[in-house]
């Protein structure tokens, strides 16, 4: 077997915004290789590649990274050099447009998916902020004021105005199986797994979100059957959410 | 005189996220119509399409808009309807491609650039977090405390981090006169106005900063000289920042 085209390049150990990444391929079944998680010393090489500080280069004529994650398509960039690109929405945009994560006929569809995607990582950003408020320097129990506060007003407002949102996007699809046009988009990818992480970090919380948006409910459940979801899902490569993006915080959950 | 093609949805009286989409209009000398600067009753017309939180479609059979900014293009749509697309790195993309404001010659020079305006876009973010940590739903006076210390955090780690960043970029190709390739992109755009809003908010600390990015600085003065930058700065179509992403309280600059 020749070696998988695609590389992932970051963090070891937590699902986090390597996640979406990791979907895009497993839902397609298209084989790559999650550096950090298989080879030995490969963190060496994430940290080197998206976390050099100093280079104005990340790799041959690659320019440099701002974080991790990063997609490495060996042989993809300018004089047979690997290509480097960074930034999870980004990587995404790349993904759709080579896997055909994108609706079938219609030209505009690939930026109402980039669009959608978009939104699922803000709530993403935004989840991530309610243990980290004020910074990614300060350890959780240094900040615990502030995050009581920014989970409440998470909670209480941004979660459901998001699960309105891609509720209304479904329905407006015709209540279907995908979140836009007939086929999974990374649209689905993304915020399939921003709506699996809220359930871990704050099931109560979601529990009764969970009666509130039905329909968006069904559709998680039901993707959820997509054959190479269903078979990542079942498998020991799908990483258990620890201290990354999804946290579970007893006080920060909703309280009844 | 036709009717501009293009129209920005955006709140009325402020920069903020419809900026970087003004500049790209500006920059390019591309005509537009600022929907609720330049009609009356302009403003109803971007809640109704942008901000509507029960509708499954925000205009013909475009799917709902999460929140504002968007941009309309009639007749660009399904059916000879207009095209309504949201989230400002997503409108920043079809524009990118649609104005040629994307290197030449370099077919994976649109992800590069648009890595680089979500870039800038999370350092956005993270500045309209300073004065809003726990929540856009409380104002500022009700979450000073967490506003202070956030504020520490983004000036004395984040910004440096980022500024670096783009300082290494800028450098990787060839300390020139723009950050991707021999031509504007959306990437100097949205680096520029990032940065000129930083002098606003936080002008103690950019003071010394600028002191310590060289390069960066010196782009960023270049910059204004782009013919149509130039005409935009001097025009009365350059809104002030007020209290938008970017404010001026003096407690969160540098004390000494």
């Amino acid at each position: 077997m020749s070696q998988p085209k695609y590389e992932l390049l970051y963090h070891p150990g937590i699902p986090g915004r390597g996640e979406f990444i990791r979907l895009a391929f497993e839902v397609t079944g298209i084989p790559y290789t999650d550096i950090a998680n298989s080879q030995k010393d490969g963190y060496a090489t994430v940290q080197k590649t998206c976390m050099n500080t100093t280079s104005t280069a990340s790799e041959g004529s690659n320019p440099p990274m701002f974080a991790p994650p990063a997609l490495r398509i060996p042989g993809a960039g300018k004089n047979g050099e690997a290509l480097v690109i960074a930034q999870t929405s980004n990587i995404l945009l790349y993904l759709s447009e080579k896997l055909s994560l994108l609706p079938e006929g219609d030209e505009n569809g690939k930026y109402f998916v980039n669009q959608l995607v978009l939104t699922a990582l803000d709530l993403n950003n935004e989840i991530h902020d309610t243990h980290h408020p004020i910074g990614p320097s300060l350890y959780y129990e240094d900040q615990k004021d502030a995050s009581l506060l920014k989970a409440k007003d998470v909670r209480e407002n941004r979660i459901p105005k998001f699960l309105s949102y891609f509720e209304r996007v479904l329905k407006g699809n015709g209540d279907g199986k995908y979140l836009v046009g007939e086929r999974v988009t990374t649209a689905d990818v993304t915020v399939w797994q921003v709506l699996d992480g809220l359930q871990f970090a704050f099931p109560k919380e979601m529990a009764v979100r969970r009666k509130e948006f039905e329909a968006l409910f069904k559709w998680y459940e039901g993707f959820k059957e997509e054959k190479g979801l269903k078979a990542y899902l079942g498998s020991e490569r799908r990483l258990p959410y620890s201290q990354g993006v999804f946290r579970y915080y007893p006080e920060l959950d909703r309280q009844e």
